[in-house]
């Protein structure tokens, strides 16, 4: 019965966020969105544990590649610098996926549990973050500091990279913003 | 039948804590959080909306209080340095309960669904100080970045403060914390 069918994953979650977009997290369907993507509902679930994995599915892979980047920035940099640098590196990703993390974030706007889960995330990157500067020898409370620091840039980048028409480039608005920050903190 | 019980509340705070402490939040009833306040359940619920509400009813008196205090920091305070003024000013509450948060805290550490509600609710207040930063005309993403380091700093401190034996003086380790943040993001 089960076979292969080209780009399941992709076109189910594009037809995903098409029905989220235009009715609603809540009232779509796993038996719509498989319709709309031209595939049966199972195949929805073999890709999928339910609807909200569509929008939270990406978050293991997005902790994994950030923490990896943050090991491997050079030793010389300052904790800050060194996740910001990580931050800069998630920009090639983030570039093939920018119209799905266009609907994909007015989506979560649009719902309050969904924003709540998005935080949930968003904290765990932080730890996440935390954890790795430890790993590279930063002290608490500087590891943590950072960390939180690290992902209040991020979510600032994240939404101007969204919000602006046209086109920034991500690396180029992390910089931008990590100097705001640091502007910021100083008092300035 | 409704009589008035002295310091009702309190007392169900007091043992609805050393409840979730020896039992674990879950298992502790609202019946038994009574019985051990020598009151009726109903008691309870005239005090509480649910067991949750114990740990989480101060949450918008918080808020309340963090952002009339950086509304009425002074103009000439840089928006880091208003919202760290006013993190200090939340010392005199804190340090009147402060069993009540060492217990509060430990409960919330043990239970994964209490730290999501815990970071909502801080994402909450951080949400709430951007507001009040922008309304003393601060720009974004300053308004933002300035909010989120200060809710980094506010964790940190309160975490410290609860762990540390010696009954550090809260102020003292705002002050301590925002000197970490400040060398942290001047990459040091």
């Amino acid at each position: 019965m089960s076979r292969w069918e080209p780009n399941a994953r992709g076109r189910l979650e594009k037809a995903a966020l098409e029905l989220y977009s235009e009715r609603g997290f809540e009232q779509a369907t796993a038996a719509e969105i498989a319709a709309r993507a031209g595939l049966a509902e199972r195949t929805f679930f073999r890709h999928f544990a339910d609807k909200r994995e569509v929008l939270f599915g990406g978050a293991g892979e997005l902790q994994e590649l950030l923490v990896h980047k943050v090991a491997n920035a050079p030793d010389s940099l300052a904790p800050i610098d060194a996740v910001a640098a990580a931050l800069e590196g998630l920009g090639a990703m983030f570039e093939q996926r920018r119209e799905f993390s266009r609907q994909r974030q007015s989506v979560i706007a649009a719902n309050a549990e969904l924003q709540e889960r998005e935080l949930i995330k968003l904290a765990k990157l932080s730890a996440a973050v935390a954890d790795v500067l430890r790993r590279r020898g930063v002290a608490d409370p500087a590891a943590s500091l950072a960390a939180e620091a690290g992902i209040a840039v991020f979510k600032i980048t994240f939404q101007r990279w969204i919000d602006e028409t046209n086109h920034p480039d991500f690396g180029q608005l992390v910089r931008e913003s990590l100097a705001e920050l640091k502007a910021v903190t100083a008092g300035e």
